[in-house]
């Protein structure tokens, strides 16, 4: 019988996947879960989307440019202006969501064993896509005790070898909330730039910062040009998860030709999908200060209910809508899944992510949980409720 | 500055996409062109898809399963049985195109300088997709003078090496319009299972075969469960091109699970596009029947107008809409360019594909051109006049 492929064996399969039959085993049997463990939000998609694509006038649904369609290359580029990134319409390639977009980058710019630095803990699939191209993800831990600042420097430089070719952030962070300051992010432009290295850096969670932060991109850099690469998408912005559109933007005209050739294999993004991002470039402020307003109430009372419980770290987010949260037990993962399988207050339980998914320095984050602050703020009191009373009963 | 990768280096780019400038030179000019050189029909898109997309309710844009929508993959599976090919809804994979599909499938089979054996000439981007996994196409030759016949048996058996994992075949065929018969298929049946590989068909084109002939999946090969892997699309078959939906079809558990993990990375195939091709499974049969009749009138206008011109050598396709012309130049990727730079018919002339990035064997298919048969009879007609005139004037 012929055998899949080592690198077949080796992709992770998440945490969060593998509590997926004991939720569906939960639901069956009654029980009403509070959905923590995904980003994936409940905020309705903006009306002038979903509306572009109900009065399309497509009749031959063809394929599209592999860069994107020409307007909404050039719409997106204003977008960036507005949010002071100065880019044209040809420094970006329009992606089958940001996923695509990494894949892309790390075969345009990494060989078989080369490496890249990410600071832990990150979003898991990262170690998919890495995994996918062959390649080493290098991981360098930030700490819940410091709200997940950027590590020092000098950590940076003890991990860098010659077969280093990038460092990569997420900024704003999922699953951490942190959000890189300007001079944090110009302290990595300074190491990418003396190590001749790439900085990516996934911000597609630009609009939710909080407390009076603003987000600082890698573009803003000055000099940089031929370091950075940004990785956005429409997903989280607009609430738009299954349009399955992103982009890469870079002014290194090496790297955005490398990945062109990459995107011209795969013939072009999906077509409705362009229509509804590019429909989407025309959403009104008021809905992002609407959506960020709830946000904020959302992480404030999270964060104060789950402060109230006994032994349990958490550090405040500053932007996404994600927070780590560190628990009494020895091993979240079994404690996420008993929630599921064992536990209910009136018959309702939580579903959360265990963050070892988010690790991948053995035995680091195998007592804390990621929580996306993706419901309203009644289900996310009732839900840390049912978590105060299961570490009540919980037996490791 | 910081530098691309090997592998991106190594990405090929199409000799179509290098006439690209030309065409735009062209069009520019004001020159007419007939677009012969892509797989993009003018064939209307069916309205029970494009209705469906028009009369979507999606309130909140979210990610579907990663294997594809339930109710999609259940009515799939109702389609393939109607094709003679029984298939459950769990032994299916929804894809973005049949492009990731292929994509999964190098991944879940195969590891770094592993080999996949594929007859020559090929779907361009297949050489892009190995590529991009760091493994090895080991081609295959099949020839113009047996109008593309599935090579010897023999000739697949001395290229088996300890690396090679599977062989792949594309029926009917993209460039060749070959038609792999039942007979055919079952003698690579036979190999596989001997030298315990994989069977990987991408059978897209299947509603497409002419004078008479049915298409033989290899899903309907007995006892080979384990072996096979077929790719499958929407693109073609409901001219939905840029919906970017594909799928891949296995009743291995094993490689279902792998591919699934790669699937899960990227989340999610795009919701809109999953509505019109769900519709589209309700497209009446009139509407196959008529774009046959089409296609059967185009090939055999196109191939007795390309009979007409002295010294030209074209293979009938038995299926899809593409056909492989020996034309008496040295070289046709000049050929191709020269038709675009630097002659016209009363301001009209013609884009084809040169086939040498069809073939990865130096030297092989460099005076030959593919052309889809993607435009109406009329078209076509003035389309061959214009390369009969362009060859009378051409100089090598």
């Amino acid at each position: 019988m012929p055998t899949i492929s080592k690198k077949g064996q080796l992709m992770p399969e998440s945490p969060i996947r593998k509590l997926v039959p004991y939720a569906e085993k939960a639901a069956k049997d009654g029980k009403q879960i509070y959905h923590l463990n995904i980003g994936q939000p409940d905020i309705k998609t903006p009306e002038v989307a979903l509306q572009a694509v109900k009065e399309n006038t497509v009749e031959i649904l063809s394929y599209s440019r592999s860069e994107g369609s020409e307007t909404y290359r050039e719409k997106l580029a204003k977008y960036y202006d507005r949010n002071k990134i100065s880019v044209s319409p040809k420094d970006i390639v329009v992606t089958t969501g940001a996923s695509e977009a990494i894949a892309f980058i790390f075969g345009s710019i990494m060989d078989v064993d080369d490496e890249v630095i990410i600071c832990e803990p990150f979003y898991a699939n990262y170690i998919a896509f890495a995994t996918a191209a062959s390649i080493k993800v290098v991981p360098i831990v930030s700490n819940i005790e410091d709200n997940f600042a950027l590590p020092a420097i000098e950590e940076f430089e003890k991990l860098i070898t010659p077969k280093t070719k990038a460092i990569m952030i997420c900024n704003p962070g999922n699953p951490t909330g942190c959000l890189y300051s300007e001079k944090e992010v110009k302290q990595l432009a300074d190491i990418v730039k003396r190590h001749d290295l790439f900085l990516i850096s996934d911000e597609v969670y630009r609009e939710f910062t909080y407390d009076g932060n603003s987000h600082f991109s890698i573009l803003e850099l000055e000099g940089l040009d031929e370091h950075t690469i940004m990785i956005d998408s429409v997903s989280k912005r607009y609430s738009m998860c299954g349009a399955r559109v992103g982009c890469l933007v870079t002014k290194n005209e090496n790297v955005r030709h490398t990945v062109l050739k990459f995107a011209q294999a795969r013939l072009s993004p999906p077509t409705y999908a362009q229509i509804a991002s590019e429909a989407a470039l025309n959403t009104p402020q008021s809905y992002f200060e609407d959506v960020k307003n709830k946000y904020i109430k959302r992480r404030d009372t999270l964060i104060s209910e789950l402060n109230k419980i006994d032994k349990v770290k958490v550090a405040t987010p500053k932007g996404a809508f994600y927070c780590i949260v560190e628990l009494p037990v020895k091993n979240a993962d079994h404690f996420a899944q008993w929630l599921l399988e064992s536990f209910d207050v009136d018959n309702e339980t939580v579903m959360v992510a265990p963050a070892s998914g988010f690790y991948s320095t053995p035995g680091i984050g195998i007592n804390q949980i990621r929580i996306a602050y993706v419901l309203n703020r009644r289900s996310l009191v009732k839900a840390v409720n049912i978590i105060k009373k299961a570490l009540k009963v919980y037996k490791d």
